[in-house]
């Protein structure tokens, strides 16, 4: 299946300029969104992952399902003011200026082979925050898969420590 | 299985007299996540949904699951400025002012019997936004289900004219 007919690009948005990958088309066929969860299952069964970990929002709409169908633990990285025990906290570049991440602390620990998933890699900015949360406990990454690798915007070589994939790339 | 030991209580948050109800430990767990799923999924196939329709954030981490088990679509509800296309918007209320939600126009139509997820029913404004962009486009509203009912914020009757259930009561 090509999944690249169910990614619609956005004209200008959010900003002129910008051509924004859509990815609701995917979620809104259910062969389509069934093939792209089975693929990211079967990267974290081999991976032997433990824990599915993602960034909200879209990253939940992968996470879920991998949660639920490879029968792992799905643990939250959130925008600040969301999780309501300790965290920890990560700084990520925006465009301008900076955002922060958090995880809750002792959610994971150094047991864990985790497999962490998000929607889109653009540059990677946000990525690199959640890598940091996850190993902010020790827990091992064991990769790190998305649906849509935007290659043009960021080095090749950006997570060149871990295992990643994608599945499809533009 | 007692889902209730899997959503914590967290005193004062997000602010002074909240005692909010964390359901990060049932996503931990994954026998509790996957019981929970389930029983979502009954009620989906039992109203015949084709559509499962969820707020972000929190709604999206039960219906990703629930549409990928029941094998059917999943549309987003969205806060402004994520969903890229043309959509329809409601206003709700806030504790202090309102916000907004959305819905891609034309997502769905009368053909479609929406199941509407969301975690917990508070005093119920977010689900009455969401019921009128499922109605918007004249889908038909087969049900709404939430993990957990909050039924001392809402009157017994807020949704009475639409099948509702809750995984669990307060």
């Amino acid at each position: 299946m090509d999944l690249k007919k169910y990614i619609m690009d956005v004209k200008d948005f959010p900003v002129q300029g910008v051509m924004f990958k859509d990815i609701t088309p995917l979620l809104n066929n259910f062969e389509a969104f069934k093939y792209a969860v089975d693929q990211m299952v079967e990267y974290v069964k081999q991976k032997g992952a433990t824990v599915v970990v993602a960034p909200e929002a879209r990253g939940f709409l992968f996470a879920s399902a991998i949660a639920y169908a490879a029968q792992i633990r799905f643990v939250l990285v959130r925008k600040p003011g969301k999780l309501p025990r300790a965290v920890h906290d990560r700084e990520y570049s925006l465009e301008y200026g900076t955002g922060h991440l958090q995880i809750h602390k002792d959610d994971l620990s150094p047991e864990d082979k985790v497999v962490i998933v998000d929607d889109v890699l653009a540059t990677g900015g946000t990525m690199k925050a959640i890598v940091d949360l996850v190993q902010a406990d020790k827990a091992q990454v064991g990769g790190i898969v998305f649906l849509a690798d935007l290659s043009f915007l960021h080095e090749p070589d950006l997570f060149k420590e871990f295992d990643t994939k994608s599945l499809v790339t533009y």
